[in-house]
């Protein structure tokens, strides 16, 4: 089933999962969440990934079929797996981790039955944490999708015409993204949030609260997701922002750039995101690992509060209690970039900053970029003009 | 919160959703994923609901901010309601129903200390009995879908031009879905299924197995999301098979139309699209309150026998094994019309047919229409072009 060429990478991967057991006394991980999946096997099946400290990964696959290569094990269902690991294993460890994050109370519950005897664990430090440390190979895919991203967003002025909407705007960034190969899925921990393509939000309704646990509102189209476009007519003078996922390559990365209609008049709306621009270049300066990623929040809240942009600060009525987050697999990786995050810089974090403001009036404004932590700083890898771009001549 | 003018819509779900409970000598429903809160609130926020026989329902709000309206009460933390409960209502329920097939085992977990000394139940079958039979509201809202997710599919042959992929006409058929007003969002109960926007498979990609529970595979863009469209250049005589999603109202119809460039030449494939009609024709004949759903799957089989064409339905290599499932709020809703199932047929259900056929060397064939169970029959709310549609003249 594994792809030759990606034995030596997953290797190295299992080998941070393991390292990461070791430290938690946890003696296997069973996992079955497509994200993991695809990070421990390369793909995603239906069925779970056993991984321990002594032998080569087990793969024990229900759908599709046909799937060939060392160590597969079809079954027809969960019930089979602890029969087996006897068999091939010759023995039982005496814990095992599974996604108690991911999988619901019942499917839980219907694992821990089947594997009864066995001490269950919980697998998500585990795997949240090796995952938030990427190796070269995922960082080639993060950089791949930066540059893609940064691509389709540089025909968004070209998309422009008078009297169009927000969700119209929204419409064709989509379909440039998916010609330049984004696959759409947008891939999210937990139940937090939810979205289809990413946010595009216009004028007033950046002050839209919403119920997600995104940076930004927006009231959306329909109740059934009310996040982000809702059929704003773009106006001279309104902000547009686009936030739309950057999926090119199983790893996602976040970026956002500001847009308006002929030219920005609004003084508090220029000097706030020049001030976003400013938090992005000190935090550059500060990022490095080792550096308790709180210190990268506070500073952001200083500079903010400094400008006297306090009140616009991360939203406006609403306000987000973070200014980043990881990124990869999932939009919403580890390190978290909030006031109480106890997470360290390392090298191979990639990250997304979106220090943002809400401007009564005029909508948001600020950027968003997606950043590698390397041995001496950061390096951003959505390289695009950062400044307000005006559209509409 | 609560619309005023959907009050009385509401009203009706939760009666449904109380008599369900009644059943199971349930008390009260405490609610929070996306699908079941769009239901019984008429939109998704952060919070729970709580739903007894006695009283008004509660809204327990994390966020948005600022919800206006009767029996919400803002809270922090799920730790908060109970509390709230005791002072609203005078007393606590002696059991409450929560969603234990949605919830993840952590969530459970927590929420269930929460509410120490009240038995937990599984609120499941309450909510997914009751949004199976769908008020006149609901099939107004799922009509609407069903009527432009057809207006969308008239445009496919235009979209055609030589030398198009697979996923190239998908991203022309997104593009002029989400500008008829396709949220996009395509809500799936459970961790079996996962698309973008859908499924658009041309020839042998067809019978490429898939790890998701769709009736359709594909081999996908990407190891991440392996399910449909390929690259596959569309070649004449070659089916290509369209099945997007059509989430225009927060309501899904689900839909499959099959074109062919120039002209079908295969007898096979001809043979075999024309009994996925006959299929559809019968069980419209069959199909009415009362009538156990099996039935249709056992009719839908025995045609396909009975018409020389058993290796080729529902799947060539690998088969689903289902012919048909509800739809509404999420794409896989009650009833499942596949041979173990004993849900029967009530009037006011909503479901999709798609008796498909893959034949090797051409491609997948057969429709899908979405039908409400009317009084007397069913009623195809996805009228469109059933034969083959030849497109690239």
């Amino acid at each position: 089933m594994i792809d030759k060429d990606l034995y030596p990478e997953l290797t190295k991967r299992w080998e941070k999962i393991r390292s990461q057991m070791k430290r938690e006394n946890i003696k296997a991980c069973l996992l079955t969440s497509s994200a993991n999946l695809f990070y421990t096997a390369g793909r995603v099946f239906k069925g779970y990934i056993y991984i321990d400290s002594e032998n080569e990964p087990l793969f024990f696959v229900q759908r599709p079929i046909g799937l060939n290569g060392d160590n597969i094990h079809y079954i027809k269902k969960q019930e089979d797996i602890k029969p087996l690991l006897s068999e091939l294993l010759g023995s039982l460890p005496e814990n095992v981790a599974v996604e108690a994050d991911f999988l619901t109370y019942n499917e839980y519950k219907r694992l821990e039955k089947a594997f009864e005897g066995i001490e269950f664990k919980n697998a998500t430090s585990i795997l949240r944490g090796a995952r938030s440390i990427k190796t070269d190979y995922e960082i080639g895919k993060l950089k791949e999708s930066g540059l893609k991203h940064a691509a389709v967003y540089s025909h968004i002025p070209g998309i422009y015409e008078e009297g169009m909407t927000d969700d119209e705007v929204s419409i064709e960034v989509e379909r440039i993204s998916r010609k330049f190969g984004n696959l759409g899925m947008f891939r999210i921990f937990g139940s937090s949030m939810e979205t289809f393509a990413g946010s595009v939000v216009a004028g007033e309704n950046a002050d839209n609260p919403s119920p997600y646990d995104f940076a930004m509102g927006g009231s959306g189209l329909n109740p059934s997701l009310p996040v982000g476009a809702n059929g704003t007519i773009l106006r001279p003078g309104m902000t547009l922002m686009v936030d739309l996922g950057g999926n090119f390559t199983g790893y996602m990365t976040d970026m956002t750039r500001v847009f308006v209609v002929k030219s920005l008049e609004n003084d508090l709306a220029k000097r706030a995101h020049n001030c976003s621009i400013e938090i992005e270049k000190e935090i550059m300066k500060l990022a490095k690992p080792g550096v308790p990623v709180k210190e990268l929040y506070e500073l952001a809240v200083s500079i903010a509060n400094n400008a006297g942009l306090k009140d616009y600060f991360m939203g406006y009525s609403q306000k987000a209690g973070f200014i980043g987050h990881g990124v990869g697999i999932e939009i919403n990786e580890l390190p978290v970039i909030a006031p109480r995050s106890r997470d360290i810089l390392e090298a191979g974090m990639v990250f997304a900053l979106e220090p943002k403001f809400v401007i009564p009036g005029v909508g948001a404004v600020g950027n968003e970029n997606t950043f590698v932590v390397l041995e001496n700083g950061l390096e951003v890898i959505t390289v695009f003009e950062e400044d307000i771009i005006e559209i509409g001549f």
